[in-house]
């Protein structure tokens, strides 16, 4: 594992979380306190990755119940969830995120009985089970992701599902840690993920720091190194399934699907079973984020690199088809098709 | 058509050519005199796209043999093939580079009973006419092209193969101007194409001087735009054309193949016939140019992305399966499978 410390947790009040849009260069430690600044924090990426924001909210859901200074369940009800209808609203793809506020909130609705101090303590309580559930089923996934896979693969990734994607451990990467303890001698392939260089600045960075054989390449190429024989496996993370295994997750997934179908590559999403959404019935139930043109043609660069008032169109996730999936796995196994039948199966226990 | 100067022509006894690498902001003309100075020009990018530097280079070798102050055909000969092989020694993948400087040999030996003045005469004559062929090549590419799209279909394009990859017209873009001057209401997606950025530094740039609507999108998204019914055909050049009707092109057009193919798009090559190199057998046989990893890593960028020291892959082509291609449109009409046949007798004429 890599040095580095656990990308969210609760400390002292605040909810700390390194500042991932200075990654690479600089690792800093951000101690946010209200739901504004957890709000930003999210929306702006500086923490990211589906379960990582999940376990964001929850703090922050917590935390600013702290400053809700009434003795009422009714009026302290309303504000809690006016707080969790803000958070909810920073980004919409992930389904983490809306899975950990209900469960905040739901926990509230147990403690309606109780005084509003002892309503505060279970929240606290709740968000601390949620991280460490977090740590607990990543930890599983690499477990149960390292059954599919053969020492010396050849592994792309995209995006990142890394430690800096969840509190630790990550979901993509956690088969690729539990194996790298173990000898299997992976060599991992990252995409480097336009426009916001999650696989060059976080994947790259995690896997390297944690004495991982990484080699970064541009999105483009990987149907070139994957005609080139050098793709055993690829995993990635997920935003959101849905009831029939359609996945939506950061922008070029669905691609590097269709490139491994080609090259009979197994294709493997790596992902908590929160993460799973029976409530969208298809990929085609699921909201897509689009977001600044910017990022496309100014974020990073020195100059702007492309023609001024160029239309540019800028998904932040895209939908792969269930039939390209060869496989999701989760703390509980790995789930394969017909996804309709068995992905509620393994929701029911 | 847009209004830019044309990218490759002689002009006062040098090879004037816009300077690319500056591009979008700055439309800077170079005006080169040695054959050093166009030697580093073509391995630098500042004249790039298979057709350009196939002119460029017949050009630079007629300027280089300018400087030859000898009289003897011998002496001439030898210090011209110096010159010729370290112009094609600028890079290796595009085969009209060598193409051209054949050509240009060629000229020189079917005049070895003249005087080199008379020489220099002819090889000036048939650079100009590599130049002027390059422009009515396109042209026809352009007129064939049209022939398989239909109005208002959205397409595709990777990297640049536009006006700036040849001398006017471009191949790629080709039957797209043609498209626009007869009203055709295409709506063109540009690929950006990392590392260099072409598709939005020079494809979206040129399409948009020209008035044609164009929409940037970064390479992983073009499974989000054909999954979502917007691309009706895919349009890219190429640097080479094997017997077999594998192709070479800019890295990540044989992920845009793949991912036509699974969308049930037709994907077509432009290329004039003099990128077909029947001594190629197959894909196999093409040597495939790899660049520094600082243009993955630092080129464009206002600070590093990557972590120091990681490992990068970057091969600045890749090859496409034959059989993922609908067709390669060349200015003698559209050849199409099987390509081993068709290929040589498309040559023959």
């Amino acid at each position: 594992m890599t040095k580095l410390p656990d990308t969210v947790r609760l400390e002292g009040g605040c909810l700390e979380i390194i500042d991932q849009t200075l990654l690479p260069g600089q690792i800093k430690i951000l101690r946010l306190r209200t739901k504004e600044e957890i709000y930003y924090a999210i929306r702006q990426l500086k923490v990211r990755g589906a379960p990582a924001i999940g376990v964001a909210a929850a703090i922050g859901v917590y935390l600013a119940a702290l400053d809700i200074k009434v003795n009422n369940f009714e009026d302290f009800y309303d504000r809690f969830l006016l707080a969790k209808i803000y958070l909810n609203s920073a980004r919409p793809t992930a389904v983490n995120l809306s899975w950990a506020l209900d469960r905040m909130e739901k926990c509230l609705l147990n403690n309606s009985e109780n005084p509003v101090d002892e309503i505060l303590n279970s929240l606290k309580n709740e968000a601390l089970a949620i991280w460490t559930e977090d740590i607990e089923v990543c930890k599983k996934i690499g477990e149960n992701g390292l059954q599919i896979l053969e020492k010396n693969s050849g592994i792309l990734t995209h995006c990142n599902a890394g430690q800096l994607a969840a509190v630790r451990y990550g979901t993509a990467t956690a088969p690729i840690y539990r194996g790298h303890e173990l000898g299997y001698n992976f060599k991992i392939f990252a995409d480097e993920t336009r426009p916001l260089l999650q696989g060059s600045r976080l994947t790259a960075f995690e896997l390297d720091a944690a004495g991982i054989d990484v080699t970064l390449i541009c999105d483009n190429m990987a149907s070139a190194v994957m005609r080139q024989g050098k793709i055993q496996a690829v995993l990635t993370g997920c935003d959101r399934v849905a009831a029939n295994g359609d996945t939506a997750n950061k922008i070029g997934t669905s691609g590097v699907a269709i490139l491994a179908k080609y090259y009979n590559i197994p294709f493997y999403i790596c992902a908590p079973s929160s993460t799973i959404d029976l409530g969208s019935r298809s990929g085609a139930d699921i909201k897509i984020e689009e977001r600044d043109s910017l990022e496309v043609t100014e974020m990073w660069f020195h100059e702007r690199m492309a023609p001024e008032g160029i239309s540019v169109y800028n998904p932040a996730f895209d939908v792969t088809d269930a039939e390209l999936i060869s496989g999701i796995i989760t703390e509980f196994g790995i789930v394969k098709a017909p996804y309709a039948q068995n992905l509620p199966a393994m929701i029911a226990g």
